[in-house]
């Protein structure tokens, strides 16, 4: 961590912790010269950092002052008598509703689940693939059709080595993007008619994959605050046999809640006691907003029992398809299964963004993403409080970029997405993201997107349907 | 087809008629030329056609001759009572035995799947990558994911309408090779427990696809001159339900038999009256080297029930992983099925793909390459006659780059296959191409590299090991 991100997180605690309170003035860029010799200009990037975040505001000669909390925290979840039955999935076709939707190109983009493209490297890349494709070993469109570009994995490993996991380039296999991943992970350690594990609310795809598979869903509900509820789920691997566990431990869609690094080592040891694997999508890892670069739950894997998941797909080239699995015991099944179904993810692809990473400029890349997702997060923060009705919950996230909102008991999501389609804008409503009917007056937002007016109206728009749907 | 080529076929029709038997001189330059007014270049070209197919000599200065036939018909398989009970699928252990055997890189590629890469016109479409990349709409990104990039696909389907089928950009998806293609088609038609009808011997990859999804496989016989057993098939179908019928009707893999017009016809009304789904695996189609542009069993396809899968890995760009599917009612399915396992084909791949064919030079790329393959042919077919036991039996294929040998029934493919190996020459032993016990006498070999000492030595060692099993 650079030391203005150091700074910026020490006051981010103090106003978490209350130390420091809506209103009260924050050190000035002096004192901090005078009291620990740090200097002035990283003083304000890390004003700047919070100010992104929306924790403090700067008053014309008066200095910067902590500005009071966006977030309206959402009632918690009754956890104390989870609903753990499995079930049978059946959710596509609404899912497939909402992405439907999302297609026309003019529709405001709250509702998708992709950010947008403008915030990747596309000529750096577009450069990488010409070059790398120039000078491509004509063998090596056959050689890397099984693990992947060998020069790629190695990139990747490298990554997974400074954060301290001991993984080298034959741990890793390339996929179609992290959802191939994810299905072949599935598909190699259940039958149909199986329990699988998820978190309620979770990822669509996750659902979709359970129904293309003919497995039952066993749903452990989760917070916006640190994820899936271990006692619930301690209760599910005690009451069934599910055969996996698939979850998203940081910056979880749609919650955007992340799990420390505490929890993600009970959950890793709860599963392995009852021997059950763990399908690890840790494709927002890269998007922490926080300064703190989250651990994997693979780092506390002592039983070879966590495949995890990831891809370049949300971080750095959308539509180049590559994604990667490390699953230990599990990569030879699942390899062959890659082997039957899609052979390969393309060679072009694997060998452009091997060429990229060995450039050294991803972590530049990221550095800036991760700024303007921090921006448009607090814009997105600020419309919601600016808009929307009495009793709207929601809380920040901290990575990826998606919000999780929940709006008042009385307001119906997916009518609420009706009628604003109607008027060209898209959301996500929660019951997309549970097999079962909770999550009905949720929605899930994108903040991935460049803030600009059309979004501010988006959002005015939308605020003043759900005001007249609470009323 | 050109004025050599017309010529050429005409002469191959005489030849194949018995008009002109081996040793029998054939027309002068001169005399085409008094009789016809063909010019001498025209004749030199046909003739050269028919040299590099192996079915004429020249003797210096005594002009051309018909040569001893080559091929050596194998024994017709019996077909009166074909064993048509569908079996449980158990072929991968075998299969990927084999298919890792060629991972080796110094192993001699007669048992590969694919051709050599040498043969594609890999400069080009680096070139096409790279300025496509550059021009790419950031937003194609996400608007190319579903159904695929626009011109791609109207360049696709300007190739279906030059061959007489009404197809437009919006009948076509692309996937991830048609292997994506052929196992999406499958999964859109057929529940656990299913029985499919297959080939016999046919491509393992079909074989594997039942057994991922637990499907029953319910094999016919086919045979190197013309496909499977229209009979069989019937037969087939008033005593089972099966839910598809998965074949090849082109060049078929591991065969290379074709079916003419007319019995694909006949196959696909039957098909119709029976209402079982054709998946049609077109992959082979541009390889034809006799001449002729086979039709696609699409072509007779009244009843909506044929899915067509095709793809370039095989004719154009090896690695690019794009592959399409043309599946009419079954598309919607289809299309969900792909969203909820990978999403989508690479967008660079795709762009790059579209750039190279609007050049059109595609057409020009593909003569080359059949004229390779057809030298490439005539020199392995050579080499079978040279060096294999008496009795081995085999069939000149009309398309495609493999050739399937029948051994004498002393020999176990599957020995020779191991001792080959230690030799390091890769071969495919016959018995991956079935669910039965059949084909352990026979192998299928790749033309599809460049002749050279390597490889004649391969056939060499290969022919001596084959003499010393028969013995």
């Amino acid at each position: 961590m650079k030391l203005y991100e150091e700074l910026a997180e020490e006051m981010s605690k103090m106003i978490a912790a209350g130390t420091l309170r809506a209103g009260d003035r924050i050190p000035s860029v002096r004192a901090w010269h005078e009291t620990r010799g740090i200097s002035a200009s990283t003083v304000f990037q890390a004003y700047y950092l919070l100010e992104t975040r929306g924790l403090i505001v700067s008053k014309q000669r008066s200095g910067y002052f902590v500005r009071a909390r966006l977030e309206r925290l959402p009632p918690e979840p009754e956890m104390g008598h989870p609903d753990i039955r499995s079930t049978d999935v059946n959710v596509s076709e609404l899912v497939f509703e909402v992405l439907g939707s999302l297609k026309t190109p003019d529709i405001v983009p709250l509702g998708s689940a992709f950010p947008s493209p403008l915030l990747f490297p596309l000529p750096k890349l577009a450069q990488a693939m010409a070059s790398s494709v120039r000078k491509l070993d004509p063998w090596h469109t056959v050689a890397d059709l099984s693990s992947g570009n060998l020069e790629l994995r190695r990139q990747i490993a490298l990554r997974y080595v400074r954060d301290g996991l001991a993984i080298t380039s034959d741990d890793i296999m390339i996929t179609n993007g992290a959802l191939e991943a994810l299905n072949l992970c599935l598909q190699a350690v259940t039958h149909p008619g199986d329990t699988v594990i998820l978190e309620s609310p979770g990822f669509y795809a996750a659902l979709q994959a359970l129904e293309r598979l003919g497995l039952k869903a066993l749903e452990i509900p989760s917070h916006p605050r640190d994820g899936i509820n271990l006692e619930a789920l301690e209760q599910a691997l005690q009451q069934h046999q599910p055969k996996a566990c698939w979850l998203m431990c940081n910056f979880q869609n749609p919650l955007g809640s992340t799990m420390a690094a505490a929890k993600k080592q009970a959950l890793v040891d709860m599963l392995a006691r009852y021997q059950v694997p763990l399908i690890e999508d840790d494709v927002y890892h890269e998007l922490y907003l926080n300064g703190q670069r989250p651990v994997h739950a693979k780092s506390f894997d002592r039983h070879d029992l966590v495949m995890h998941c990831s891809s370049f797909s949300k971080c750095l080239a959308p539509g180049y398809r590559i994604g990667w699995v490390i699953a230990g015991k599990f990569a030879r099944k699942i390899e062959r299964l890659k082997i039957m179904t899609t052979l390969s993810a393309a060679v072009p692809s694997q060998a452009a963004l091997a060429t990229y990473l060995a450039q050294g400029t991803y972590d530049r890349h990221l550095r800036q993403l991760r700024l303007r997702l921090s921006i448009q997060q607090s814009q997105m923060m600020q419309a919601l409080t600016r808009y929307f009705p009495e009793g709207t919950g929601f809380r920040q996230p901290e990575g990826g970029y998606f919000i999780w909102v929940v709006l008042p008991k009385k307001i119906n999501a997916l009518q609420l997405h009706r009628l604003a389609l109607a008027k060209g804008i898209s959301i996500a409503p929660g019951s997309i993201f549970s097999a079962k009917t909770d999550f009905q007056h949720c929605i899930r937002l994108n903040y991935g997107h460049p803030w600009d007016d059309r979004m501010e109206a988006a959002m005015q728009t939308l605020g003043a349907l759900a005001n007249k749907l609470a009323s």
